[in-house]
């Protein structure tokens, strides 16, 4: 696109608002929300002028906040929807986790966390009754210096094979998800169901945006984890599966990292498991996930 | 504040997902959208890079929205309000109404306007019986060239001395707005109230911010015109109150230029009127306004 030129006194009389708009905040007690609403007055102006925004713009632009305003309750989030799929919940979350050593890398957090799931021992399965493939997940818990972190909690949660959580059922049920403790070796393993790719909820204002770009509203197939240790940070995460085909549309919400892509092995019907857990003539496959956790204070 | 350094890896993932981003927009059939969506997303992760956005901001923010979301409806638009207190709608207005000429500069539009209000002969009243200081109003709208334009249309609009415009009572009554037409020689003349500072609804989020930010909710007082003419571009503005100390404060939508502001005479009681009308002992007062339109196609 031809960049818009405008004249020096059209540009001063632009420049005039932004710094008006600006100095209001100058007296803002908190001197972090000074920062912050300034830095939002100065990003939001640059925006609305390189793109020169039309009234007709900014007019689909407040029916668009109006129509996601009132799509949001309790059940549906769909600002939290917005930030997702413009990146930002990615971003806030790499701003929030900076790259330490070989810490394993962060992801969002998603909607679909419950505080209270249930824990199990090791080599439980977190499935819950949920249809889908059986999956060994096992893996290590370590610190950036090798040593072993005894004891940190993993919390899992995951879809079922028709890409729904437990809790987007209305009657209360229960799957897809528990918590565990890491072993004396910090190790861990578990029963969970392969992953599936599912779509965010894409029947409101962001699932038309998503629509009027030709993006997919679906997400790469993915476990959620988080691990959290007592002196280490706090990590969120997912682990996807290599071969994904959604991989390669697109995360509809950028929640990729290549560190993040695992194998998942299809294992034979009828093949040894390594629990000698009988499957009943399914098949089954296996992933390891090795987690590496930064120090509490970075 | 002291500028926030990451690491080089640090830098290159968080640049990985603002890219990831923008190209999710590449195959956007619509190249304005394209545009506005990919310029959205770089401006935006800019922001959040920018000041380091915590999860807990990104958490407020969430709600910020959530509960503008749920208090707007026909009545109350929280959104507009945002846009208008960070100077985002001023913004607009500049963006549309590129300085041409001599040509008299816009302002915001406001919510208060509607379509259908009463027309008046010149020399007419807006006032509808609603309360407030008789205010004599007359001027005239020519061209960048100098030449009057007849039959100009001239909306007007207002609100009481109580700081309230007739639709904000839910009863339906009409006051304070009018239209007339310029009269063979451009000119126009009409009876108003002297206009009256009053806030912004500030009893939902966007007020708490303001609150936060120690900054008045206050307009600096006005009356709204809007005129349009065949072949010229229409005009949306106001005209202020010289000393009214709201100016000094700090108008809270940005809505003022100085070429806009006029001065509004007081006149003793008794005094004669333009019009031989009989003001019962009260008080007046008169303000000039001389509108210039750009042509339609600037
Ligand atoms: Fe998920
Ligand atoms: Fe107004």
């Amino acid at each position: 696109m031809r960049p818009h030129i405008v004249s020096l006194d059209q540009a001063s009389r632009e420049e005039a608002i932004v710094q008006e708009a600006v100095n209001s905040f100058d007296r803002t007690p908190s001197p972090r929300l000074r920062t912050l609403m300034q830095a939002l007055v100065r990003h939001s102006h640059a925006y609305l002028r390189e793109v020169r925004l039309t009234q007709t713009e900014w007019d689909a632009a407040i029916r668009f906040m109006t129509d996601a305003g009132h799509l949001t309750d309790d059940r549906r989030q769909e600002f939290i929807l917005l930030s997702d799929v413009l990146g930002l919940s990615m971003q806030t979350i790499a701003v929030g986790n900076e790259a330490y050593a070989d810490a394993t890398e962060a992801s969002v957090f998603g909607p679909f966390f419950v505080d209270d799931a249930p824990q199990i021992e090791q080599g439980g399965d977190i499935a819950g009754g949920a249809s889908g493939m059986p999956c060994w997940v096992e893996g290590s818990v370590r610190g950036t210096d090798g040593n072993p972190i005894r004891g940190a909690r993993i919390e899992v949660w995951q879809a079922d094979d028709q890409g729904l959580y437990d809790v987007q059922h209305d009657d209360g049920r229960i799957y897809g998800r528990a918590h565990l403790f890491s072993d004396d070796h910090g190790g861990f393993r578990f029963w969970a169901l392969q992953p599936t790719p599912y779509p965010i909820p894409h029947d409101g204002p962001v699932g038309a945006m998503l629509e009027s770009a030709g993006r997919s509203p679906y997400r790469a197939a993915h476990l959620h984890f988080m691990v959290s240790a007592p002196g280490y940070r706090t990590l969120v995460t997912h682990i996807f599966v290599e071969g994904d085909p959604q991989l390669e549309i697109g995360d509809s919400v950028f929640g990729v990292k290549e560190s993040l892509i695992k194998r998942f092995e299809r294992q034979p019907v009828g093949s040894a498991t390594p629990d000698g857990r009988t499957l009943d003539g399914r098949e089954w496959s296996r992933t390891t996930f090795d987690i590496v956790l930064a120090p509490g204070d970075v």
